[in-house]
């Protein structure tokens, strides 16, 4: 464990915290709620950043909430919506007054307001497209179209396109006599005759080259275009992975239709991990500000699976009743086995899920990282039986009772590591996500076994 | 579980195999490199991205490595020596020839060359230091002596800044009449007469701007500055909570010394998550390519861990032999308790952890948060009990034995959910990371609550 503490220690002083909400402003912004005065809380607020009153919606109690948007009223700006969380979303927008809705939601870009409404009820859909004028609400129903967790869905329609023949000095002349070019945008992305994109122009190399110079001379060197119908989970990671700032998106055909930013990209790999957590932990989609009722019944189901896994170990113990009646140890120790099997096991799936989302885990090294995973079970398998053995002789002077938990112990370890790589492999196999199924099964597997084998040794060489 | 299966079904399909190496690609490349055709090799590997490459090389196995790097020789980019994981960078590094390695690395930003230092051994540090020019060197010296997972270590020292009095025709002219200007930026840092950043003005606001347009006064809304001294996994909050593209980075005296692009900062928050998650699971700072010997160091300590908490359970167990060789039947049913309130108490953890990282867990919430979690555990218990005295009395006929299990189903969940959330709020205010620490203790607590609780109300009631 060295290596994690030190990296600890050497952690740069006085993080903890940075970009924390103070406690005196959000104090003071609750105060000034308490006492209903608009003029005190609109300077608190000023300063703050939407993700940060975001934030802060989400942190304070539902009472608070209403009575702050509502006092807030008609300075509520779209991006807060934007920011906030989706479990209190629906509830924010309920209380906002309709008029600010409105406003709201037209200073917002067209793909701000998909993110918005995807996850809203039909009225409420309704009631913010209404808000919207003509040509971004069609560019929304368009985006609506495309499969969720799409490029589709994320890419922003406002791309600079430039002919592939252009110079600089035309980028240059034609950026200059745009009025409605895009708030925020890094490259200008070449098109041939039909719109398919052939290449990205950075800002800065257009200014730094000459008026007659070829923009198609000047491409970057890394250049990927997105499928429309691409997942949003692949967007993110060839981000990362090539380290893209924008990337065009096109149609089935080729066609530029939109572009996708990194910015956008990075949220996604943001909550692609949180998932990847969430699940592997078996807390399926819960957010913080979910209320009790939704908690409890995102929490069942995997509580539930795992019922039925204890239940299939304890019918497992149950076939040695007469063992464990005759020798009680047998009751004392048998956990351990069983638990060590699980944590071990727990281990080898996680770095199996993490490097089948990573693309790292692909059929060039799958048996090399099974063999490992099972020599590692091997090798930890025969030093912690080792220390097994000797606490179970101590404890209960039997050498033989030692053996059985020693021989249950390796056993258990590498059917761990075996089972804690084969098993969400094959899931990623069939299409199932591993984060979310792979650790009921191995578990399963390891209790059983664990059982098994302690019990079943246990009768051949103790009774 | 419904809402995760919808969402798997209505993934674009197809999206599988997006970004991962060609299987038909990997298998010509290893059939150039076992004839040892060297040209075919590089013409096979040209169209690669550097990550892909780095990819590969942590695919294949150590002897295909070796010959593949002797082959490719020259061709070798320092790009893809950036790419590749920690753990094979030594060894690559080693395999290379000293002027091959050389050109690599003078080629690289000296952020990369920083990011590739960090991990080496002396020598090899010795040895690529030695291969940088004059300025470069300085840089990358300069870079090492910040702390390790700071700003500092992040940022690049090439900054495009301008006096804040600038008009855009000045900021035009500098940009048109320099040479050296950074490959990749975004932002023009406007700075005061001390040299401290005072807003930002992306490229292509200048580039729509009429020449007399002063740069202050189309300067970006968001504009975060980043200490020198900050955890990078901080600044990767930052830009995903701001949604930065880029930031200036400043001494203690509130000095440019650089910049961090998003780039890097969603390289950060990539592996920030891979840490937590690792971590959770107990797996410590694994990588797929570590060979046998260091996986199992890796994974031995949290191993460990675990026996002492399983001994620990097992010494409580230990306490109610007597019982057991009485009722035979709560060996049976005794890790059902235990088993329930590890997953329960997991979940809680889990969702605690990252809230903490998220900085959504704060003194504003946290009362909020823990007497959510303890009424989820209480529900659930409810609900468990019920099944689960429904199955003991089936199974064995016992209605008392219905009523302890039901019971101790009860206590058990609400303490899960209880030590769950408080365990880890306690270690992240006592400066430990959570995601390593807490799955120890919430497993312990649970183990010797369930087992206690079963056992001890087992004898209480039933015998």
């Amino acid at each position: 464990m060295t290596e994690q503490d030190t990296e600890i220690e050497e952690r740069p002083e006085a993080e903890e915290e940075a970009y924390l909400l103070d406690k005196k402003t959000v104090a003071a912004i609750l105060y000034a709620v308490d006492v209903g005065d608009a003029a005190a809380l609109t300077e608190l607020m000023e300063p703050l950043h939407a993700a940060d009153i975001a934030d802060l919606l989400e942190q304070i109690n539902t009472y608070d909430r209403r009575r702050l948007i509502e006092l807030y009223g008609k300075e509520f700006d779209g991006d807060i919506l934007s920011e906030l969380d989706e479990s209190i979303r629906e509830e924010v927008i309920a209380i906002l007054n309709p008029a600010v809705l409105a406003d709201a939601v037209r200073e917002l870009d067209s793909d701000d307001v998909v993110d918005l409404l995807e996850d809203l009820d039909e009225p409420q859909q309704e009631a913010i497209l209404g808000a919207l004028e003509e040509p971004e609400r069609a560019a929304v129903t368009q985006a609506l179209s495309y499969p969720e967790y799409s490029a589709g869905r994320l890419m922003q329609r406002e791309v600079v396109a430039a002919p592939e023949h252009w110079t600089v000095g035309d980028a240059i002349d034609f950026l200059r006599s745009h009025e409605d070019l895009p708030d925020q945008f890094y490259h200008v992305v070449l098109v041939d005759p039909r719109m398919h994109p052939v290449g990205n122009v950075t800002l800065g190399k257009i200014m730094r080259s000459r008026r007659d110079v070829k923009l198609a001379d000047i491409t970057e060197d890394i250049f990927k275009v997105i499928p429309v119908d691409q997942y949003e989970g692949d967007v993110a990671y060839a981000f990362n992975q090539y380290h893209l700032i924008s990337a065009p998106v096109v149609d089935e055909n080729g066609r530029l239709v939109g572009q996708i930013t990194i910015d956008d990209a990075m949220a996604v790999l943001d909550e692609e991990h949180e998932e990847d957590i969430l699940r592997l932990a078996g807390v399926g989609e819960g957010s913080l500000t979910d209320r009790v009722i939704e908690t409890t019944k995102g929490r069942f189901p995997w509580l539930a699976v795992n019922l039925v896994t204890a239940v299939l170990a304890s019918l497992v113990i149950a076939q040695f009743e007469d063992a464990i009646a005759q020798v009680v140890a047998l009751a004392v120790l048998m956990p351990i086995v069983a638990s060590m099997g699980g944590n071990a096991g727990t281990q080898s799936l996680t770095v199996a899920v993490r490097a089948l989302a990573t693309k790292d885990l692909t059929g060039s090294n799958v048996w090399r990282v099974i063999r490992r995973e099972v020599l590692v079970g091997l090798v930890n398998g025969v030093v912690f039986a080792v220390v097994m053995g000797i606490v179970g002789l101590v404890w209960f002077g039997s050498p033989t009772l030692g053996y059985v938990i020693a021989a249950a112990m390796v056993i258990n370890l590498v059917v761990a590591g075996l089972a804690g790589t084969v098993i969400p492999v094959l899931l990623d196999r069939l299409g199932v996500d591993p984060a979310l199924a792979s650790g009921a099964f191995v578990t399963t597997v390891t209790d059983v076994v664990g059982f098994f084998a302690f019990l079943g040794l246990a009768v051949l060489w103790l009774l």
